[in-house]
């Protein structure tokens, strides 16, 4: 694609990998983020500090948000100084937050109100898949402007997968592929829980499972963490599993899908909070299914 | 191995695959149904049928036994000329159905006190994979016993997983995998009924799902079932799944083990079979979660 | 109490059968409703209809609000001609609702700022319980306002339960209250449905229960309801109660307290109105239970 | 009735108590333990101590059981000098323990080849109650037979409530009515546990639900123990509920009734066992439910 200037604003640990990608693939980026320490940090790497959402747009131009939640997505598009109607005619807002499908719509709409455009991005994968250009991406919106993000989004992504108009679908997708994420590693928690009380190893089981009818990333490495009970560091921190499955259980409420194994899941991610395990692991849900069999 | 002579009780769809698969490797086998036809049947393909399990066994050597159920597998070895004390010294009781670790742990006892071994080799894998020896074979039972039995596993399966000498793990992985691959199934039933009330094709979902993340057999086949909500003809029979999650649920009880995600998908095939749905393939049970939804 | 003027907004079923009784006790009433309609069929029983939520105050008095959900008492409250503001130095919202406790907070500090008081107060009981004064009701709010409402309160409720000064407590023990009726519903249809299967009365079970361990008026009622399938007219709308459920689902997310039985009623609720059966009464949900028993 | 020689087996702590209320209203009784000592401590109480099951029986007499579970009751009526066949012609096994209805049928035919009559009658109440002729009886059997146990049965029980001629049915009704004071435990622990992290007092919650909406023996007592937390020492003891949870779940698996609440409460009492409270009133599952909520 044509190498040009693009905004970028949220750096967290994810942020910061997928806007170091874009430079590194040669774009010019003007970035921001709440607390601007980390906005000059990327400034060392070549990036334009921007004090404001607002400035991180160039007239036209496409402005990515990686933010942690529908509350900060929605202050840095509505908030003071934010992007809303100032991404000038035809520049797009690529959303690759994990948000509702519901702010999505909403959002879209403003912002064509506006004429901009507004394309839902949420990606699979962790920090160092994102620095390699490996992230999985779920995208959906209008099509003028998914043609116009698709190149973009190559460079992040090694797989790039298209859901129509819809802005909210992307999220929908996203959220159901936590939800089966999640589903899948309480799951294992039971069957390795189960093992073990008979006397079988955890990881035997895990070998034999994720080798064969499982052979796939998610129950391989998901898999090996419960195996092992190794919660820590967090990849995919559990406050923010926990935040998913709720944005999944609201989607399907609305959406009027009983979803059992979303509440099931739900409750065991809200008991490890509760008793102060929000530093682990979303896959320390695990511990739950162990603390119940008297482990 | 050494081709000798082995018994082979159990000629369902499964052992009937399984024992021509011995037959066609170069095997004389002495087989039994309860219905005598399907004896009679294999018989053109080089079998000799007996009127008796007992009649199966040649001293000392090795009968397999497929059957559906606990009560099928207590009939053949406890019932009237049961192989129970019939194997001879050294007997090896090759138990490849899908049944209660506690049976397992049962009969090995009784037949330990008969001079006679006994090995659970339940396998995972369809009538063809059968065939072709392509299934996955867990095993366990006194390390004797597997020995002796391994070179004709390896006859049947592409791979063999030991799990040691409680001859009950074999049947508790088995449990365990079986729920896995339910509870797979009712996850993708839910997520793709999200999916569908949000206007996203299911098949698209799928797609993406069982390429990326999930890209492993058992979301890849039956998550397509799922998908395009197609459940016959039966591959793995809806009535034979609730059993095997009412096996594990009876599992999980004795070994004070709460599987509150195998609670889920027990209500669901219950509620199929007693809507009369028996007939479908275990995936069936994802018609639930559509029913649910209003779709 | 000295009878004096009081606002009254929100004429529902409900609402109406409330303000009718503070008519006939005496008081003088100036009365709101999103469709003015029902605010000049009460101007028959000598209330006096007022076009605006904000024209139902008298400067220093009691209004009450009666609507159906959060987003219509934000709309009475903070809309234009919304209460806020409006009752004048010492006026207090009482806010009789079913709404959730974080919404009572926040109005309750709005209200603080104008120098108003909030006292939240939910009832339990049918229209024909609120025309008589037979409700019960819980309230909480500051004590100086809980005092200078009590006399009203008394008019329409049998029984008075103080719940403190948080303004959000009587919403969680409401709440709390009505997961407790909609969980022993579904407790008597299981229960029922699995007499039923077993070639038993289901209201033979429910004579023997609610005239001995639950001899109360929720299992008498809700049961007998449950007990011979009669759900025609709702009493309580069965979307009313998936409403209530999930603000107590929402609650008690943000409480940090899984509560398992929730989500099964939630799911229940979900997949009645999704299949239709928004029509019938909350006890209706039982249909699934048999649904689910091919009954 | 005239007042005759009965056998009584089993005496435990509740059928020590029936066992005093039958001597104290005038009955002879013969009775049976299988540790011999508690027949001999109520030898002082003019019983008169049995050696063997059979030894109870008088020749087409009532024998009484009141034993711990399925098992229990098979011994003392299939076992060495069971009653099976003891009991002369016309002679009754009123089967009182709370057992599966399975059991019953398949007894109450064995019983009807021998010439005699079985009647389930499980019983609803403590100790004390038992003591004071204050049980709740339901009972099922034989007409015959029914009309023969009721005088019996009317000086243990304040009232009886017969549910026709399937043995099993009464089985069925006690496990149903089991369950249903197992979850309205469960949901109160639910519900005190949203009002105590919310800043409420659980006792007010409990006082207000249980004098209002709920106002019956259940609410109000098990409801008290859980809204204090006080557990000890049990009058109806954990694992005896787990063990009737079971059953439920066992007879709905049967008769095809999914019962998600059953499932949810099974894996509370399961994990309080696993973790080591067993020696809990069965309302210590509300333990669970506070854990959860990190409490």
């Amino acid at each position: 694609m044509a190498v040009d200037r693009i905004g970028f604003i949220g750096l967290g640990v994810m942020g910061r990998a997928m806007a170091l990608r874009l430079l590194r693939e040669g774009h010019a980026l003007r970035v921001y983020n709440r607390t601007p320490e980390r906005s000059h940090e990327l400034g060392h790497e070549g990036a334009t500090p921007a004090s404001q959402p607002a400035a991180t747009a160039a007239h036209g131009g496409v402005v990515v948000t990686m933010v942690s939640d529908d509350h900060a997505l929605k202050e840095v598009t509505l908030g003071t100084e934010g992007l809303l109607g100032r991404l000038g005619e035809g520049g797009v807002h690529l959303s690759m937050s994990t948000v509702s499908p519901q702010l999505s719509r909403e959002l879209s709409e403003l912002h064509a109100g506006a004429g901009e455009h507004y394309v839902a991005a949420p990606v699979f994968g962790r920090p160092p898949a994102a620095e390699a250009g490996q992230l999985w991406i779920c995208f959906s919106g209008s099509a003028t402007a998914r043609q116009r993000v698709r190149p973009l989004l190559a460079l992040l992504g090694r797989e790039l997968f298209e859901f129509g108009d819809d802005p909210g679908a992307a999220n929908v997708v996203k959220l159901a592929g936590n939800f089966l994420i999640i589903t899948a590693t309480e799951a294992m928690a039971e069957a390795f829980s189960l093992a073990e009380k008979n006397g079988i190893e955890r990881r035997a089981v895990h070998d034999f499972v994720s080798s064969t009818l499982f052979a796939c990333p998610i129950y391989r490495n998901y898999g090996l963490a419960v195996a092992e009970h190794r919660y820590e560091p967090p990849g995919f921190g559990l406050p923010l599993g926990l935040k998913d499955i709720w944005l999944a259980l609201q989607t399907a409420h609305r959406s009027g899908v009983p979803m059992p194994l979303a509440g099931v899941v739900h409750d065991r991610l809200l008991a490890s909070v509760s008793k102060g395990r929000s530093h682990l692991d979303v896959a320390g849900l695990a511990v739950e299914a162990s603390e119940a069999a008297g482990l």
